[in-house]
């Protein structure tokens, strides 16, 4: 497996393209006849544009996806879903494809009719620049960006059992309302391997639940998250190797997101090891993500790891604080902080003073050790900061 | 049932005292021969006061509190407990009582050692100070202060249905690591009702349930948290007065303690209702008070709605977007933002400006109405602002 460039586009016959203007950005994708695969937000408030995708994605086939940014058209009533369904017939009409094949999705405010005249000009505008490039990628996920600071975009070549080689290309936007499950976050995955709407399902479920579901910024969950995977038979069929570049393209969209978390300044991966059972392992690493304790003592850079261990402590996992072992590390250095229980970094210690200088970095890895077991899991996030209030408390005005 | 003066002292024969020198506090408060409940953190990492109050109130009875802040004497090991049998071995000696019967509570920071010098120095000032007056019960409530602003006390008197009167009186300090359940929140209440220990734990965690485990300043839980009620017999049993009076003294500490959490600019009350389940109710009010957006929203006094039925989308209660309605109020106005479904503030409305000018106000109430059900919950929170972020990410250094 190698990285590659091109984002969505490192696919053959994915066409893509963004346009903004104003508080707003329109990205069309346009992969025809395509098998989809999708995640959708748990949040029981659901966007138009959900209801809409809901539907479209029912029968396993896509031809095109268009997302607006800078409002969710969600608690808009009869006329949000309307106007959704405008969005879906201005770019089928164009490309002379189904509506029903056109996919959906929306992230902004809350609460507001979409700007109509706005949106559909640039939807106008993106399908007259629809391109097989990574430059037309890059215009797409930058079209979706609400709070992010950068597009984001990656893909991954492989190469399967068979000997073919496969390309997996994505897009994403996130920076808030990221977790519990989904977040308004956005993301396209584009392939060509063969398979099964079902087939696709179950390995984007996968994926999905060990690094997108394992991001958290601020424990808000969105209304418009969606998560889609296109396919058209190619290269080859599913196999262990296709779900390990999957896995892989889906961590690092998400360790980007995490990175560029609203107002972030840091970026943790949490690993949390030892676990007697995977959810287990999965609620104490999205705990210490999740603690705004945690958060604000990494926006300080203060090793303060009680904070950590209390955050394993009300989880909801099982644990025992005299086998817990709390590690620090940066790319270069690790600093043993508790093992089994035993307080290492005290005052006074070279290991304090380790942790304290690993806690000035910019990347910044916990591992917890519960030693109670053998599942782990991996959890991404960010500092909570000055930004993060600031952007928040700013946005709707 | 009125508010009167004294705090604890409020109830005869209580003495309490508190004393304070650099980052350090102790709180004492001697009520012989008690009998005594109470609720502690449900952490799975727990402090060594913990463990020895936990063995002192286990027989019922109690004669003497000691509580100090600065240092929550938590994953300190065997001597983190030894130096907590100190704390109180020094306060039974003193008071002449037995050590079995001296509960010891610790807020501060978790992994150091107790400075047990310091430690026992504040109580010998405290035990010389013990008093039975409203300044004494003040006193006591400002030593355990650590980030509170100012000093939480509160007494009720009510009259029991026999005709009898009786006094409730209690102290409270929080600030952060408040809820899921309780908190690095502790809190003492006196009261001179005829009853077993049984009788008043029930009292107590029912109140304790519809007060101190709705309030939710960062959603952190501690490693500390305690609340004890002491009682000597006195003036009648329990009825349904003391029950009202005891959860009015107790959503009264809630509410100081939410206006006072850390970095706090405004306070929210938000009370849910028309759900189908009381748990329903309460998980969607939680949500509402925790989520980082409302909070910031708060901060920032943006009318942005549309986060808050986000909230309760992802709360995990029954709710449906075409039934809800929601309603921002301060003292003396009332805005309608969503009646069934149906958006009432849009933009241009008068509804939206009520909205805009309701949430300059220092203290907001949000009402939602679910309109599927009978049951209702309150919980109580607070804004996400700068100082939250500056008092967390300078804590420990």
């Amino acid at each position: 497996m190698k990285t590659i460039e091109g984002g969505l586009c490192a696919v053959d016959n994915v066409k893509a393209a963004g346009a903004c203007e104003d508080n707003y950005g329109v990205a069309i994708i346009h992969y025809p006849n395509s098998n989809v695969a999708a995640v959708f937000t748990s949040n029981k408030v659901q966007a138009a544009p959900i209801i809409i995708t809901k539907k479209a994605v029912e029968n396993g086939k896509l031809s095109a996806i268009v997302a607006n940014s800078g409002n969710a058209n969600c608690f808009t009533g009869m006329k949000g879903v309307e106007n959704a369904e405008l969005m879906a017939s201005q770019v089928a009409e164009n490309l002379n494809i189904l509506q029903e094949d056109v996919a959906v999705a929306s992230t902004g405010i809350i609460g507001r009719q979409l700007p109509l005249g706005e949106i559909s000009k640039l939807i106008d505008d993106s399908l007259r620049r629809l391109n097989n490039s990574s430059k037309a990628s890059r215009s797409a996920a930058e079209a979706i960006m609400t709070t992010d600071t950068y597009p984001k975009q990656y893909a991954v070549e492989t190469t399967l059992k068979n000997g073919q080689k496969i390309c997996i290309g994505g897009i994403i936007k996130g920076s808030g309302m990221i977790a519990p499950n989904t977040a308004t976050m956005l993301s396209f995955i584009t392939t060509d391997i063969e398979a099964s709407p079902e087939e696709l399902e179950k390995a984007l479920k996968k994926a999905v639940d060990k690094t997108f579901n394992m991001v958290v910024i601020d424990g808000d969950e969105s209304t418009n998250d969606i998560v889609l995977m296109m396919s058209r038979p190619g290269q080859g069929k599913i196999d262990e190797n296709f779900q390990e570049a999957l896995e892989y393209l889906c961590s690092q969209l998400s360790k980007m997101m995490a990175q560029d978390g609203e107002g972030a300044t840091k970026f943790m991966e949490v690993e949390v090891k030892g676990a007697e059972t995977m959810e287990d392992a999965k609620l104490a690493a999205k705990s210490i993500v999740t603690s705004p304790l945690v958060k604000t003592a990494l926006f300080g850079a203060d090793p303060n790891w009680g904070r950590i261990i209390a955050a394993v402590g009300y989880s909801g996992a099982n644990m025992d604080p005299d086998t817990i072992s709390v590690r620090l590390e940066d790319k270069e250095r690790s600093a043993n902080i508790v093992d089994h229980g035993k307080v290492m970094a005290f005052e006074g210690t070279e290991e304090l003073e380790l942790a304290e200088s690993i806690m000035e970095r910019e990347e910044i890895k916990i591992t917890v050790d519960l030693a109670l077991g053998k599942y782990a899991a991996t959890s991404y996030g960010c500092d909570l900061s000055y930004d993060y209030v600031r952007i928040n408390s700013e946005y709707s005005t």
